[in-house]
């Protein structure tokens, strides 16, 4: 198996998802027509909201995943098409209802939709197009992915939860975060890439292609909760520390209080409580993660779990579509620098 | 058809509920036994928030017209009790968005699992359940259960969404009250019968249950919306005031502003805005829907819809079950005496 060379900078990074989209942009305009469609309704709020973070520059990472894992092993479908936009919504939805309980007014810099909107909205649209996904996934024609799609909603929801009960809690073990990670975002990048296999007729390389979706969606998550600390080498800019300002105790956390002196964890500590936390601790919090190689430890901690999302491919046949899979997994880690 | 005997009184009523569930004890324990299984999760909070919720004294007024449909139409089976039990974990996280979204610490004078959890384990527990629900469903191994399921879903949020924005409008026309209501209320109750006799293997009273079931939820809708002004003869309680509170406009306020008074509707305008409100406006609100006969006009419009619902029945076979459909729709009217 031929690994590409591992894209490094931005350019870089945009031509990997260009050339994703590029190799199944059929497909993609089926999926984005899917979503205009499905989000219709009479109810003015619905379409606008779902309308403004559903295009808001989304990537289409999980529907891209859903269409390339269909074609690496058969090819993608009406069904897959369905499933690719069902698998959107439901992490539309989950964004939605992710903005009221973060109490965050601010998503990546842009106003949250709960900002424009108020969270009642928030809460409603999103379950609104969290029903509309399961329309979607009935006209994927299975039960069986309808059901692997039902499970991934539950473990993301049960994944909040406990992320919610850690925050009140103030501490976090390496483990439990690695739990919630693989529940709040590895559950539906795996249940994207395994249904997506399946749709296509692809069952044998079903659990192959689940594996690398859970590792992928690890890799992503860790790299985000890297990013919103400005990652290895970018300043402070406008969408770092949202995690931070939430006392949302991420693994360069974990690894900046486990090897920092006793005074960082008193930092720490007095940091990550909504009650002591101060204005001006970001920078300190930003500078202790580079100063004890937290950041780099972290990004390792990604590229570990995006090798094995990139070994569980090796059984699927030699084509441009395992190859993108790859590059993918090079993609979620090279946001890092 | 014989039509039994109109219920007077609550110990008529509480006896009709008795008399429904002693029908179809089996399959109600089963659907108990499911509620249970499926609200289990290794985060505490979430069976914690769910049992408190989905075993507080509720009626299971959903799964039973689920369980008798199917009865009256076939024989209920493993599928009908999935079915019931998704059923009622839909309707639970409605509710528990419901409260997060009405800003009210007591529902039906009993503390919100908001008041207790919080809003933010409301919301997440509130999409566990909804995906649970689709777990279930699919067990009822029908993608067209499921997709009836799934759009009576979309409808209960759009309905949700339609009232929100009618509360910010200050005003609200009758039709548009009605469609609110069918939404919100009638949209699930029409799934849980028509979808119940789908499970029997009775498609071909679907059709005529699925009329039973909306009309139904419009009648107990409209009738719950008179309790929160003490129906016709109550006197104001401790559950009484919630939809005044958070100016929620519903038929008899509707009614007593069209028969009042120009003073009245003044009373109204100023009494039904969040910003106006006073304590004391409940009281006079109650004396304004006595006085004016809002209250049994309200009753009526219940009645009637009432009627639908159970001549909707005409062309199903003469069972008990079907009696007890007869009762039922005598008894959501039956709780405003």
């Amino acid at each position: 198996m031929t690994l590409s060379p591992k894209p490094k900078g931005k350019a870089a990074i945009g031509s990997i998802v260009e050339r994703m989209q590029t190799l199944v942009s059929e497909d993609l305009t089926a999926v984005e027509t899917l979503l205009a469609q499905r989000a219709a309704s009479p109810v003015a709020i619905i379409p606008d909201l779902s309308g403004y973070i559903v295009s808001a520059g989304g990537k289409r990472l999980r529907p891209l995943i859903t269409l390339i894992a269909a074609h690496a092993v058969g090819k993608a479908n009406p069904a897959t098409h369905a499933l690719a936009a069902a698998v959107e919504f439901i992490h539309t939805a989950t964004l939605l209802h992710d903005d009221v309980v973060d109490e965050s007014d601010l998503r990546r810099g842009k106003p949250a939709a709960k900002a424009i909107w108020g969270n009642k909205a928030s809460i409603l649209v999103g379950d609104f197009l969290f029903a509309r996904a399961f329309n979607l996934l009935v006209e994927a024609n299975s039960l069986d992915i309808l059901n692997r799609l039902a499970t991934a909603s539950t473990i993301i929801a049960e994944g909040e939860v406990r992320q919610l009960a850690a925050m009140q809690a103030g501490d976090l073990p390496t483990e439990d975060y690695l739990a919630i990670v693989e529940a709040k975002t590895g559950a539906l990048f795996e249940a994207a890439a395994e249904t997506g296999a399946m749709s296509a007729g692809g069952d044998k390389y079903a659990n192959a292609l689940a594996t690398y979706g859970k590792n992928l969606g690890l890799a992503f998550q860790i790299i985000d909760d890297v990013l919103d600390y400005g990652g290895t080498t970018s300043v402070i800019g406008k969408s770092v520390g949202d995690d931070f300002r939430e006392c949302k105790i991420t693994l360069p956390v974990i690894i900046a209080k486990r090897r920092g002196s006793d005074e960082d964890r008193e930092f720490w500590d007095k940091a990550m409580k909504p009650e002591t936390q101060e204005e001006s601790d970001l920078a300190h919090a930003v500078h202790l993660i580079r100063a004890t190689g937290a950041a780099e430890a972290t990004v390792q901690e990604a590229e570990a779990y995006a090798g094995l999302a990139k070994s569980a491919l090796r059984t699927l046949p030699e084509t441009p579509y395992r190859e993108a899979l790859v590059d993918l997994a090079d993609f979620c880690v090279s946001r890092a620098y």
